[in-house]
């Protein structure tokens, strides 16, 4: 007997008929003995119909009310989930981020989870009763709704799983797994049976879009297992079909490379001829920090002539035009010539197993020179590398390093 | 400078345009100086779609999830109509039941308000705040969610407005007013300026469904002045143009007779030769209220012979079959002819006047008369007299009524 947190996210609670299916796979667990909280999004494009009537009323509203409008549509799914449970003669209750509580921080629209307290809910796990909680929400000191930001209630389903100690925490998604790379790029990629905390924080935030990059970090930080699977497979959880994500630790077979990622959304930023003097990225990337523009890879290179040198730095597509304006109204880089390209793509290669392998980089570097592909930038962390090409190489270079590193799958998946 | 709650209903928060025309003038209300208070119900529509979703897993749901599914139709109003009101400048915050709180009975579905603790929203109110609360809902003592039951709104305004101390409570709706009588049968039917509670509690359960009865019976009961509008005219509440439901006291000209109402939903029952001993109603009528049918007129006649006496009563229409059902199963009745009816209406004539003049009944009796309608059933109560007659006759018998009372208006309405 385990104690299991299970979240459906929106394509598996859109319709009445896929509640009920949800619900079917609930007391399958319960049937097992398992001790079962459940987790729901809000049903699909309900989030985004409350966000737009917000919007219509005006485009600055009060974040406060927002969440207050926003966060309707869990609670609704919690109801809805709760009564789909009885009606397989199963005992189960709704729980809203207020009844729990769920305490957060006061940042309306992202909030942070500060803490569960589980008690209530725990006595009535013990009655063998299925706790249906709302997820994406919580209740600030202040006793008004704030909610976590959009797949916030991956985070909530893993916060919920700390705060009640489970052995587990099932994410039923609309794929089957974690995959070594994109199976619409390449046929023969394989779905991943375990993957390390740190491996998929760097495939989170590198836009294999299946898990929420916090929601991996609480899981890490706070030891919880989660399963990735598909609500749309007969398999349950307790059958581990899906994809675990887990301590390196307790990963045996350690890949060198356990998946090729790609991220279409970030543009790249040159500046050159920026003088080469102490305090100049400085002056640089304060004021992006200062507008909020989020900067991924930054690459400074020692100057040849010790006067003046260039920095590349990625940035969001969307804020590339704030970035070049931010820049612009920098006094020492009046001088500098500012160039920015949007037509570029990140390719990145993870695993764990990278730590004490030498050689890994080469047959990076190697493999895309094969096929005639351009590094324009590269930069590294101890599991990741991550290169900047053309976007229209994307696919051969995605294929070819899957191929490289032995992950192809023996068929297509 | 006064203190007022304003209720706006589903078809006057319908879609944003609707909801920041609402907002207009509750800001213009504010300009006038006033504390406001606003209680919205659901946009049109949402509360029967949330239900359909309940229906849908299951007819005989958990009427606790229910409630928490339900009451999230007015948690957006509310978030959406603080936004609208802050976009013209002027401070608002939305309140839900469980932030106020509102205490209700556990009787979910149908719950009771018990206790409103204003003590909060008096501060914020205090500081120039609109406050907006989400209707329909408040809290049990085990922290659920509880709904109030169909029209529930009006209750929440009203209760509110009582634990305020508000000096009126101002209902916009889709019609301007109560009228003398249904303006679609009778074109001279006359907005009613003033109308004591009493009268208004007659209407509102004789068919004129402007406001919720147990809204109207709180009113009474709590000394709160109810103001019917019209939420897509151009006047506000304090332009006082719709109609106030007040204290007898407050109202200087009593008519005799204030309004004509009908309604269609009854239908007739007749048991003829039910002995005629002590105790037979109550084996009538007993297991008809253990059945949870509510019956409204009950006639009995002194029998002729002493022996065997006809009894005649009304049930809802959508309850006569359980009700024939349920007589057909007592003992004592076995020997009794049940006879049914739906083919009639009930029409009354209502006013506070009445108490001190005679002769209101003759008019009625003589005008149906005049008419040729048979009257089939009478009863009466201190400011009303109903008559049940033949369905065919509704509009000519409203009419004439309406005509014989003085009510007519110079010209149509």
């Amino acid at each position: 007997m385990a104690r299991i947190v299970l979240k459906f996210g929106g394509t598996s609670v859109a319709d009445m008929g896929r509640i009920e299916r949800a619900a079917g796979k609930i007391a399958r667990e319960v049937a097992l003995g398992h001790e079962v909280a459940v987790v729901v999004s809000a049903m699909s494009g309900v989030t985004n119909q409350l966000a737009d009537h917000c919007n219509a009323i005006t485009p600055i509203y009060d974040a406060r009310e927002y969440d207050t409008v926003v966060s309707s549509g869990e609670q609704v799914t919690a109801g809805l989930m709760a009564i789909a449970i009885q009606k397989l003669g199963i005992e189960a209750r709704s729980w809203l981020g207020w009844q729990v509580p769920i305490l957060c921080s006061e940042v309306h629209g992202k909030a942070r989870i500060e803490d569960i307290d589980s008690s209530k809910m725990l006595r009535h796990l013990g009655r063998d009763q299925v706790a249906v909680l709302a997820g994406f929400q919580g209740i600030t000191e202040r006793n008004r709704i704030a909610t976590l930001g959009r797949g916030g209630s991956d985070t909530t389903a893993v916060a919920l799983a700390a705060a009640l100690e489970a052995d587990r925490c099932d994410i039923y998604t609309d794929v089957d797994g974690v995959y070594t790379t994109d199976p619409r790029i390449v046929k023969r990629a394989k779905k991943i049976k375990k993957i390390s905390y740190e491996e998929m924080l760097e495939l989170a935030s590198l836009g294999a879009k299946v898990l929420q990059t916090r929601s991996v970090e609480m899981a890490y930080k706070r030891d919880v297992p989660i399963q990735v699977l598909s609500s749309f497979d007969d398999a349950i959880g307790s059958d581990l079909v899906g994809t675990l994500v887990t301590r390196e630790e307790d990963i045996m077979e350690k890949q060198v490379v356990n998946g090729v990622a790609y991220d279409k959304n970030e543009a790249k930023i040159t500046l050159i001829n920026v003088p080469d003097i102490p305090g100049v990225a400085a002056e640089v990337f304060g004021p992006l920090t200062d507008c909020d523009i989020n900067v991924d890879m930054i690459v400074q290179n020692v100057s040849s002539d010790g006067k003046v040198t260039n920095i590349t730095f990625t940035v969001p597509k969307e804020d590339l035009d704030r970035a070049t304006e931010c820049i612009k109204n920098i006094d020492k880089l009046k001088g500098a010539d500012v160039r920015s390209d949007k037509d570029i793509v990140k390719i990145s290669v993870v695993g764990i197993g990278m730590i004490s392998h030498a050689g890994v980089a080469k047959v990076m570097f190697q493999t895309l020179a094969d096929k005639g592909i351009n590094i324009q930038v590269i930069a590294t962390s101890e599991i990741k590398i991550s290169v900047i090409i053309d976007k229209e190489y994307l696919e051969l270079a995605v294929r070819a390093l899957h191929t490289a590193y032995g992950l192809d799958a023996e068929s297509a998946a």
